[in-house]
């Protein structure tokens, strides 16, 4: 496997998520904001979210430099209204990095797991149990996008909303990877499972190693909150539990850096 | 390599940093504060910093269950200021997830590339050219000591100081990982190289794969700052440019992400 540039060259297994969607609970209208905006800001989240067919923009603050920094033109047509750093800064989170740009949108579509692509071996899925900081989930995404992931899957009711602190730690990847969100995460592993996954829980207190775990292939890689590791009902409904090799004296990485090695192990397998 | 578990098997090249003392101007008396108080939260923080020997302790404020989390007894004669959580908020950073524990302490010592162990490759040395986020330079500590690097260096004008913020995002891993502190990022990876490592910079635009770039001794690691990448400087005084297996839709990885994936490769080679 060479890791993440054969998306749409292997063979479709078809509708192999999609045809099971009469199960599927967590899907369109499982709570994700529908209406209502969100507001991103940064470089890179701005420029993805204006570049996304996909998302519907509605005012766009920003700087003079700020609007130089971008390295697509606007659509033709599309308003901005320029403002002062300063004033950015009260649109947004305390001590927020805009970078000089400030955009309101809507929040995108919600998604199901039978909205997803059919299964490759070069394209994981990442399932968050719990992962609650807005950082990580961010940064998650990004390495999910850097690695080629299929989607992340988080639960709804255990997971930041889409938000400017997401989308900025996501880097651009907000709009990249398909972000899906169930009401019952053990039920979507089912899901996964009976779509060909092969479901690999992270656990530092597991034997295996992960790179012996990994099979050839599709992967979804379930990882836990940080101290509290997987809930039990969640890896109960993993394939195998395993660890990543690290020292004794530390307890775990940082649950993004987890993800990141993961995948990097994933795609180099 | 099995990567992380001999430490101190491998057979020493005596004095390979330390016989170049005279050379090193970025060790003690590099402008690292050696007075002065640092405030730590956190359980795994505050806990590794009362487990460290080399760590002078002044006092710490708890809640009851603060001290109930600590998994090692308190020294003897250890006194305790109990308070309550809103109090605890007060001492530290603004929405800092104390934890119940506050421990106000010196700085660690000054050390220089002189006072390390003698180069393993089982030990990589990470070096930081203008990390300037405390939360990023905190998790890469954690990943440091979870892959059993040997060392983080950063420069002294262009990295944070010592903090609660990097002691809180470390785990524990400030107390753990040397965190040597030079004037002249190029000079040190001059001595470096000396010493017998091999210097791989992380550049995204570079041709080698990560890798492919890997040698079978000990190896620098080097990583610059996110969107500006490794100065010219810097890059110049490494052995190779590599970069990691990422999509093309993503400029970069967040820099923790990144060094926890080149740790992981390196302990994995």
């Amino acid at each position: 496997m060479t890791g993440t540039e054969d998306r749409g060259k292997s063979p479709k297994k078809a509708g192999a998520l999609r045809g099971r969607a009469g199960r599927m609970r967590g899907g369109r209208g499982s709570g994700r904001a529908g209406t209502g905006s969100v507001r991103l800001w940064g470089r890179h989240a701005v420029e993805a979210a204006l570049l996304n067919p996909d998302r519907v923009h509605r005012k766009l603050w920003a700087t003079r430099e700020g609007v130089a920094s971008l390295e697509s033109e606007l659509p033709e047509g599309f308003t901005v209204e320029y403002a002062q750093g300063l004033d950015l800064a009260r649109l947004v989170a305390r001590d927020a990095p805009h970078q000089g740009l400030v955009l309101e949108c809507a929040p995108l579509d919600d998604l199901g797991l039978d909205d997803l692509p059919d299964p490759e071996a070069a394209h994981p899925i990442v399932v968050l149990d719990q992962v609650t900081d807005p950082h990580n989930l961010g940064a998650i995404l990004r390495s999910a996008a850097a690695f080629g992931a299929a989607a992340v899957v988080t639960q709804d009711r255990h997971a930041p909303p889409e938000s400017g602190v997401v989308a900025k730690s996501a880097s651009g990847a907000l709009e990249i990877v398909p972000w899906v969100r169930v009401i019952n995460l053990s039920r979507a592993l089912e899901d996964l499972a009976g779509a060909g996954y092969w479901r690999i829980g992270l656990a530092g207190e597991a034997e295996p190693l992960f790179g012996d775990a990994l099979a050839a292939g599709p992967v979804a890689l379930v990882l836990g909150a940080e101290g509290e590791g997987l809930r039990h009902n969640v890896a109960q409904h993993c394939d195998v539990l395993a660890r990543l090799p690290i020292a004794e004296a530390m307890e775990s990485l940082n649950v993004s850096n987890a993800a990141a090695v993961a995948l990097y192990a994933i795609a180099t397998r």
